[in-house]
């Protein structure tokens, strides 16, 4: 991908005591961008993500492979006075240092912000925690989900008639773990002209609202809570708009089609692709408003058109027909898309204990930074490498901080 | 809420042609980090966004005032010489451009990377499209409902035994529009040391893979693509997991509740709290396993405590427990809490037509960043400053522009 840049974040190294997804997708971010991240891991197990999806209970699970591609792992008894000694040490010849544990955790480890900066002033301390600091809940266990009932996602996302519905997607976790990266490589900037680091704190309810401001603003015009919608937005008002049902009949098989409220432009479109010409000056539609009137109508008029064509096939003669539409993809069929290969987007790894697998890599392309793709480390992979090269410690003493039980 | 640093991106200057909300959101985030962004807007009614959803078509919508916070809005009238010939001279002033127009537009308009690049070699060009070059559909038009048609999301959103849906929240937009920004503070770090810009693309179909690979986890442990769930999870297997109704039983009167399945800690806290001490070494449900295989039994042994208490109340009472829980909060109650405006999460900002209102701020804490709130711009608020102090134009030469057409 690159034609002569390096890597983004070359020489930046962070320390990352983070765990499952929030944090790690994360510091994998600054992994991508070219951050050397070590993962400091316990050393019964590790990051509880590595196991807690494993087929076998024995083997990296494929969870724990794509939060943690790029990174390297040291093992560190935090129970032990001497496995905190040796983070702070580690912590000196750092820019990062990140957590993710259950609240207070850090600061009883006696690794929080205060003794952090005194080791390292120029350090910028990230937390990524369920609840804010000054919450009521602040001391609360979070989950993606918790994240996603409590930050008004599930509120807007399912049937119109029915209950509050988790979204698929992980915005509990890597929608705030992408919202720290940013502020961490704000911050990694503005130290280059100050020199000096700063906390940074994000909560994941507090996150979930960047990523659903759209519904306060329906709720500004309605005056009314936002609500679900099924299919369509939370904005409403335009026919057609949804999902529509396509052949053979499928639990995926429907195809998604957006015509604009702004004009007529896509509607006359739709008409001459479904052969409805007849339709195009017919004064019942000739309005965004007179067809979001009658939509179960206007509904009825494309859904025999859909219904006789796969979704792919409805993609296509609409999609270059200039309406906005797309087919609902199923995740294996956009693994087993071969141009998501071919433009990078999804990538195959060898890893030392699975072997060769493919997952989604940084779906970004940068002309001049080189985006590498190594496998999520082996626990402890980096022990030797990494406490000799940030610390200067020699095989012997890495074995012994292991004797001792400190790693 | 800052201490003694200044804005983390000072200095950087950004040329924004993005309307919408995709590339909005990346563009803002930048500016809540300091950057100096520049819109640059049609002199016909500026980003659709101002207008589409105002209640009286006249004065800027809440839509566009949230994501357009912190920025400047010049004029541009990119239809005539003059006003490309501004995008220019502007852009050798600047350290990114970015735009989202539809596929091929900016290449018609002159303004592509090999032009836009000549003139300043430093520049940090991005792009956000639907659909990504080299993809089959790279001329197609979409928005945030086709980019999560398309990239998966809708495929596990819904109900286990209902069609796909939507998430309420603009994963496709702001989702991606995230992706982007961090990536161009990539870049603007590895320019500090290398000097040279490069391109920077992303899809909104691509980045909705980095929300979801959760569901490329259990894909790969299944073999399956990834289901819809509900309100559980696309991995499964917990109870009890899910939404738990609540009094007095409205639409959004549910509490998320999350027992682990790594062992029997959040099971034995949960039987205390809903007064089912008894049921601690019943052998029925004394393991993760087994009560995941007796789930409704397991839930009806939930429910009829859920449904004698608030949401509020089970969370408090739960949460206290050190089970994670969540109440289903709506966009009102979220609105209206004022912890998150003691915390700066929602903010007051006062606008010169709307007056004061309320909206979502960057959420992350930076405890050495100043993180302004000032209003979204006015269309062409800043055509007479921006051109005085990037370009030294006079308040003649501006009004010369104006009365040519060119702004």
């Amino acid at each position: 991908m690159a034609e002569n840049g390096g890597a983004a974040l070359k020489g930046v190294r962070v320390v990352d005591l983070t765990q499952f997804e929030a944090g790690p997708s994360c510091t994998e971010a600054l992994a991508w961008l070219g951050a050397e991240v070590v993962k400091v891991e316990n050393p019964r197990g590790g990051d509880p993500g590595r196991l807690s999806s494993s087929e076998d209970g024995k083997t990296d699970a494929y969870y724990f492979l794509v939060f943690n591609a790029n990174k390297k792992s040291i093992t560190c008894n935090l129970k032990s006075e001497q496995g905190i000694d040796l983070v702070k040490k580690l912590v000196k010849k750092a820019d990062v240092f990140i957590e993710n544990f259950a609240p207070g955790v850090i600061d009883r480890l006696g690794l929080g912000y205060d003794v952090i900066k005194e080791i390292n002033p120029k350090i910028i301390y990230a937390q990524v925690k369920g609840f804010a600091e000054g919450s009521p809940y602040e001391k609360f266990l979070s989950f993606d989900m918790i994240a996603q009932a409590t930050g008004g996602i599930m509120s807007i996302t399912g049937e119109a008639d029915g209950m509050p519905l988790k979204p698929g997607p992980t915005l509990g976790d890597t929608g705030t773990g992408m919202l720290a990266a940013i502020s961490i490589l704000g911050a990694l900037y503005q130290r280059k002209e100050t020199g000096t680091g700063q906390r940074i704190q994000v909560a994941m309810q507090d996150a979930m609202l960047q990523y659903s401001r759209i519904a306060y603003s329906t709720q500004a015009a309605t005056g009314k809570a936002a609500d679900r919608a099924g299919a369509g937005t939370v904005t409403g008002g335009n026919a057609p708009m949804g999902l529509y049902p396509c052949k053979p009949g499928g639990r995926n098989d429907y195809v998604y089609v957006y015509v604009t409220r702004a004009n007529n432009s896509h509607w006359h479109r739709l008409l001459k692709v479904i052969g409805r010409e007849d339709l195009i000056d017919d004064e019942r539609y000739d309005t965004p408003r007179k067809r979001a009137a009658v939509k179960p109508e206007v509904d009825a008029l494309l859904i025999p058109w859909t219904q006789s064509h796969t979704k792919q096939e409805a993609m296509k003669a609409l999609g270059e027909a200039g309406i906005p539409a797309g087919a609902v993809y199923d995740t294996m069929e956009l693994h087993s898309d071969p141009s998501f290969e071919e433009r990078g987007i999804f990538q195959h790894i060898d890893h030392p204990t699975r072997g060769d697998f493919k997952m989604a890599a940084w779906p970004v392309k940068m002309s001049d930074t080189d985006v590498k793709v190594a496998p999520a480390p082996l626990l402890g992979e980096h022990n030797e490498s990494v406490l000799n090269d940030w610390l200067g410690l020699s095989a012997d003493e890495v074995t012994n901080l292991k004797e001792d039980g400190a790693m």
